[in-house]
């Protein structure tokens, strides 16, 4: 099994093609990762998510990263961390990008906003609204796993 | 669709069947985020890498997190996240611990480990010698969903 590293081209295709990502933050140096689901356009990664632990260490410290991957098998996969800093898409300052991010997220994420519409009919909370945020995106970096010889079964997720 | 806490049991369960997570460690509250495989058992996380950027980081800052999850589809899937200190197994101090790791791992990876073995055939270099390492959990918290009506085509990964 060769790893190599990927050129920039090859991360945003990764980012274009992922759909799923593991957003990390940190807050007193202490580590924070979870599942995001995203758009790629550009120099941004656009997402949304309910107000929660890693909105408020993200106010605090804006400094994340995105990590994407696809995993074809155990010898054959790619892996990208994006870094950059996080924006937060407050009306009426950021109207225009925010309505792109939605438009953006709406396209491949229409089924999760509307099952948390559905929620906010049931509990209608502030607390579970999407808040919809962007990532500036200021360094990438991308590792290629290409397999030889024999192809073993594919991993466990 | 509702999402809610899963308490430490269930937890555990994710860990056990989880076999790949996303390692998340900080420096200056730069977060980083990579892919791993991993043995969970009781209170440690057992790990394995070549030396890189995750290894002198965590070296330099031991407060590291694992994030884990199992995504059935878009409605239902539960995500678990581990809060602990990393611990590398030097020898001779950590010998049991080192072999205890060793088997653990060699169980579930031992693909991975012979081609790390096979590449340091080929380039005989300390730097791509596995290296064994754990983290001490010290909290672990989980989300689960569980999607009601219509279930939707599973997410692209």
């Amino acid at each position: 099994m060769e790893i190599r590293e990927i050129g920039e081209k090859e991360c945003q295709a990764v980012l274009q093609g992922a759909s799923i990502g593991r957003l990390g933050c940190a807050l007193d140096n202490q580590p924070y990762v979870v599942p995001v689901y995203f758009a790629y356009e550009a120099d941004y990664v656009y997402l949304f998510s309910t107000l929660g632990q890693k909105i408020e260490w993200m106010r605090a410290n804006p400094k994340v990263c995105l990590q994407a991957d696809e995993i074809k098998n155990q010898l054959q996969w790619v892996s990208v961390i994006a870094n950059g800093r996080y924006e937060e898409l407050p009306t009426p300052q950021y109207e225009a990008e925010l309505a792109h991010a939605r438009v953006l997220l709406q396209k491949r994420h229409s089924w999760w906003l509307n099952a948390m519409a559905e929620r906010r009919k049931q509990v209608p909370d502030e607390l579970i609204a999407p808040l919809f945020f962007r990532i500036h995106i200021e360094s990438m970096t991308g590792l290629a796993a290409v397999g030889e010889g024999e192809m073993t079964s594919p991993p466990r997720k």
